[in-house]
């Protein structure tokens, strides 16, 4: 249907060949299985079920931020309306539940959710797994319901109840139009119709039940493409209406003007560089509150950020100093806060999942007009994570801010641990996935990930103070934020310059750790080692070889051994080094001052298990080429 | 709340000590910050949130399924009910909202869900991410919905309301519970009640108000103790009236009375080794039918298995002939279903978190009654993943059934297809992934994965059909279900037993590439190639590791490289591999016989690949632990 409309409403790379492309042995088809944001006329890419329904509640939250931000009286330089089609399918979803319940919330009366009511999904009929009565239950959302009880023929009817939806002043609108799938064929009603062919007879038979001719194949008539053919002189009014009112919006209002038009341009209003502290305190700071001191004054200057939280501002230091809600305007909650739609600090609630789709919508929202943040805890990105892949197939600048990203975080526990995600985001193509370890680092991180347009950034956090890592010198930082855009780098050289035995990888909260063991493997029993922090591996994978081979200890033939100190899963850091100080079991519940010599993360315990290492190498009890667990 | 309440019922292990031990340093204390399921009398590790409201209708299930299977009229062998406590987040997660649609749906009148209505999260009042009218919600959604207006000092509102939950006929019961956090101390009613220690005065103020000593501490005064005193003994005298119940029950109902007992200990009724096929087609088949070929006989036979899909059935190929729906008795759905609480698979609907969350509850109901099997397609395993995560953690047999697992799926596109998914799970502790190569290592896969009680399994499936891998006489398999147990083995020696030059891995649905390369290296270029089949990571590293060295080819000095083929990111293959054939971006939608190509997964350009490969180790481009992707 989209696709046909492409066709239909004039975007001309939409032939009718294309549209026969379907499905077929082309690589470049414009008509794919799911929809593609890189087609032209396609706003998202869609295909996970309910990932559409919060898209775009986060396509109208866009909106309604640039109309508080932009209009005034009598110029509406922003006034679209979100209509949004969905299955019984997108209804069953938790992700399109959060998002429901949250557009609901917000009073999203530029927000129509168009319900194709069949009653049908791939098991059969929808009774086999919903009693609820739905309309009540978007009622109770906070919708404005509408129903079209004969949604196969009714047109006049679901044209009305589609200009009410638009009239809404108070609400987001539900239409709950009832429909009968596989019209016209054998199969109309029934399961088969939803996901196979219908096969050559079947639809001719549909064709003739409705009138075309059923010998003939992609046939447009002329009563459609007459109704069609005003669409595209239509827009261009729209767009000269359009001109118009912005011509005269530069007139009263240029300052304003000059801002809204960098905004569709997708450029921030002014530059963010100088606005990253150039140093930081001395004193152990957790990398989440580093990343307040470097993001917050990002976020309040520059009006492209709208930044978020599932249900954790007071963990993840994201909001600044003056930042207003973004909440329906006549909101007064009980805990004394006043929403504006023009806010751009948003609380999601504990819903993480409908939170990065949210974000993905309003990245996609005219690309460049928003840069999206949302914030939790990094295990629970795994709630969200089939919305942080969609950003990164889509290549969608999103920043993800993750805190109590190890175990170190502590007593909440193994469930609150992650262990094992971080192989996850570090093999999700165009996503980077940045560890920094201290404050220096964060500083790169962030700006790394602000110019980054090829898709989401992750960047991971601790919960606990670490320390800032300077040299003897109190006043030079061994950590570097061009380092970081390098994605690893050498943070310190074996003394001297002698030739190291060993290379120590540290990364993240845990950095300091490699740089404590190279001292006490020194100072026990004379060994050299380098240390090198390796914040991403995607950034690192960018740079050329000699550089990579330099910084892994494996440049010429007298490359030496490298091992990781990292407490999650080592999957991955195979490729990197040749032993690993890591976690292969989930963690424990143990304050983060205990948790650490549980797992054997104290100097000493690691100081024996490299000894014993390079002992192992020397006496060919290891392959080389063979990782080592220690 | 749970800690204090095992302590005061006569859970011996739960001293006051350990009561005091919350957040200490003891790596063994029974109270963790969250309840761990290996702690007697808890049942099921939560923390995450919505996760327990999803588990709990797991254990409801458990208990219908149970009761309509054994009950008989007078003996009532299973009668418990489940009673879930949840907070405002909970209700905010899409996983405990798709789970109460289906709670609603099933009618199960035996689940109370416990609304400790506060109105606080972290981030303040609840109305700043909530204006539904929840009540309304739960009642559209099946529910029956009390509520208590003061849940903080009307005690005789709250036993009255539990006690109607108890007796509900028809529907789960919702009670909404309206409650004051902090009450008695200076922050009562406010965000900071939430996740902050009160502190000493605040702890001493709210003890005052409460009629306490407040410069005492772990003081249980007589009248709670003496309550809780008579506890042990009733549990004694319900416990003895139930083994009345079940004595008479063997002695009316013999078979059934031995069944239900076998399930009561955890076992199956019948050993299900001899269920699994001793060969198979040799005509090629997708490992999803070899799956159902495999599974279902077992699934029919044996009814501690439960069986479900997130509306995948013609997909997924799970249902058994003559299989019986789990639904409400009166249920007669559309398409002509009728249910049974007796019926073993379910219709999850479009709720894969749920499902996954659901299939915990069941399997960890009298652990081993149940062994719980989910389904969908390998992608939607992303939407489960905290789920599955939290089995992995609680070390929960449930085996998930993960289809169209490669690109070879097609033309669902990108979105549908899995590049990256497998790094997570292969991270994940305590979970076996098992990618199968044919229906033969299908058989593997599930003799292991139906053995295995220390996590879940998830066996990862092709959509498209692949080649039975058979030797030179058809009735030879290459392929091993012991191999499977092993996680990987030799699937062909280079010919004639002459030194290889390298070794090819292949993998599930990819597996056949990696002969069919060995026959072109040898036919073009006389390259000698053996061939590995690499089926589960967690498998193969419990074997010796002479073992692992002999199967990579690395054993001894004249150890050979290594190249992994396998259509998803690298990330942990180069533990085992020197070299892979993988993809490090996202898919394409294309149909399957175009997508292998568009990637350069022919024959003819993998074996340019491998040639230039050995080709630049000989010229030493390639440093020696270097992974190289090609």
């Amino acid at each position: 249907m989209m696709y046909s409309f492409l066709h239909l409403s004039g975007y001309k790379a939409m032939t009718l060949d294309q549209l026969k492309s379907y499905h077929s042995e082309h690589a470049d088809s414009l008509c794919p299985g799911h929809p593609e944001i890189e087609i032209e006329g396609i706003e998202l890419t869609t295909g996970p079920l309910g990932q559409g329904v919060a898209n775009a509640v986060g396509l109208a939250i866009a909106t309604k931020n640039l109309q508080a931000t932009y209009n005034r009286p009598g110029l509406e330089v922003v006034s679209n309306h979100t209509w949004c089609t969905v299955g019984d399918a997108c209804l069953q979803e938790g992700v399109g539940l959060e998002a429901i319940s949250l557009a609901g919330h917000w009073k999203l009366n530029n927000l129509t959710i168009i319900y194709d009511n069949n009653q049908i999904t791939c098991d059969g009929s929808v009774d086999l797994v919903n009693s609820e009565d739905i309309s009540a239950k978007m009622r109770a959302c906070g919708f404005h319901v509408l129903e079209v009880e004969d949604g196969c023929y009714d047109v006049e009817g679901i044209v009305s109840v589609l200009k009410e939806a638009r009239e809404s002043r108070e609400k987001p609108t539900f239409i709950n139009i009832k429909t009968t799938i596989g019209l016209g064929s054998a199969v109309a009603g029934k399961a088969a119709a939803h996901g196979a062919p219908f096969g050559v007879e079947e639809v001719k038979r549909m064709k003739t039940a409705n009138g075309f001719d059923p010998e003939q194949h992609f046939v447009i008539n002329d009563e459609v493409r007459r109704f069609f053919a005003e669409l595209p002189k239509r827009g261009e009014r729209f767009v000269e209406e359009w001109n118009g009112v912005v011509d005269e919006y530069h007139r009263q209002y240029p300052e304003l003007g000059a801002e809204f038009e960098a905004r569709v341009r997708g450029e921030t209003t002014r530059d963010w560089h100088d606005l990253i502290p150039d140093s930081f305190s001395t004193s152990a700071t957790a990398s989440r509150v580093s990343s307040g001191l470097v993001l917050n004054p990002i976020a309040k200057e520059i009006n492209s950020l709208i930044v978020g939280t599932a249900d954790l501002s007071p963990s993840v230091n994201m909001a600044w100093d003056g930042k207003v809600d973004f909440q329906h305007p006549d909101l007064r909650t009980t805990c004394g806060i006043n929403g504006s739609y023009a806010g751009r600090y948003i609380h999601y609630g504990v819903r993480e999942h409908a939170m990065c789709a949210i974000a993905n919508g309003l990245a996609a929202f005219n690309r460049g007009t928003f840069l999206p943040v949302t914030s939790t805890f990094f295990i629970f990105y795994l709630y969200a994570a089939p919305a942080v892949r969609m950003g990164a197939l889509q290549r969608l600048p999103v920043i993800h801010v993750a805190t109590h990203d190890s175990i170190g975080a502590g007593e909440d526990g193994p469930t609150h641990q992650p262990v094992e995600l971080a192989a996850l985001f570090r093999s999700m193509p165009n996503l980077l996935y940045i560890r920094p370890g201290d404050s220096e680092e964060v500083a790169g991180a962030y700006a790394v990930a602000l110019g980054y347009r090829e898709g989401p950034s992750i960047v991971s956090l601790s919960r606990h103070k670490i320390p800032q890592l300077h040299g003897g010198d109190r006043g030079t930082s061994l950590t570097s934020r061009d380092g970081v855009a390098k994605g690893a780098y050498v943070l310190q050289e074996s003394e001297g310059g002698a030739p190291a035995d060993v290379t120590l990888i540290g990364v993240g909260a845990e950095l300091s750790f490699a740089l404590e063991l190279a001292k006490a493997l020194r100072d026990s029993k004379g060994i050299r080692a380098r240390v090198v922090s390796f914040p991403c591996w995607r950034l690192f994978e960018l740079q050329p070889i000699s550089y990579r081979r330099e910084v892994l200890g494996r440049h010429g033939p007298g490359g030496i051994p490298a091992v990781v100190i990292e407490p999650f899963a080592p999957n991955g850091w195979e490729r990197y080094a040749d032993a690993g100080i890591c976690l292969r079991q989930f963690g424990h519940s143990l304050p983060g001052q205990y948790i650490y010599g549980h797992f054997g993360f104290e100097v000493h315990s690691m100081a024996e298990k490299v000894i014993g290492y390079l002992e192992g190498i020397r006496n060919e009890i290891y392959i080389k080429g063979e990782f080592v667990d220690l």
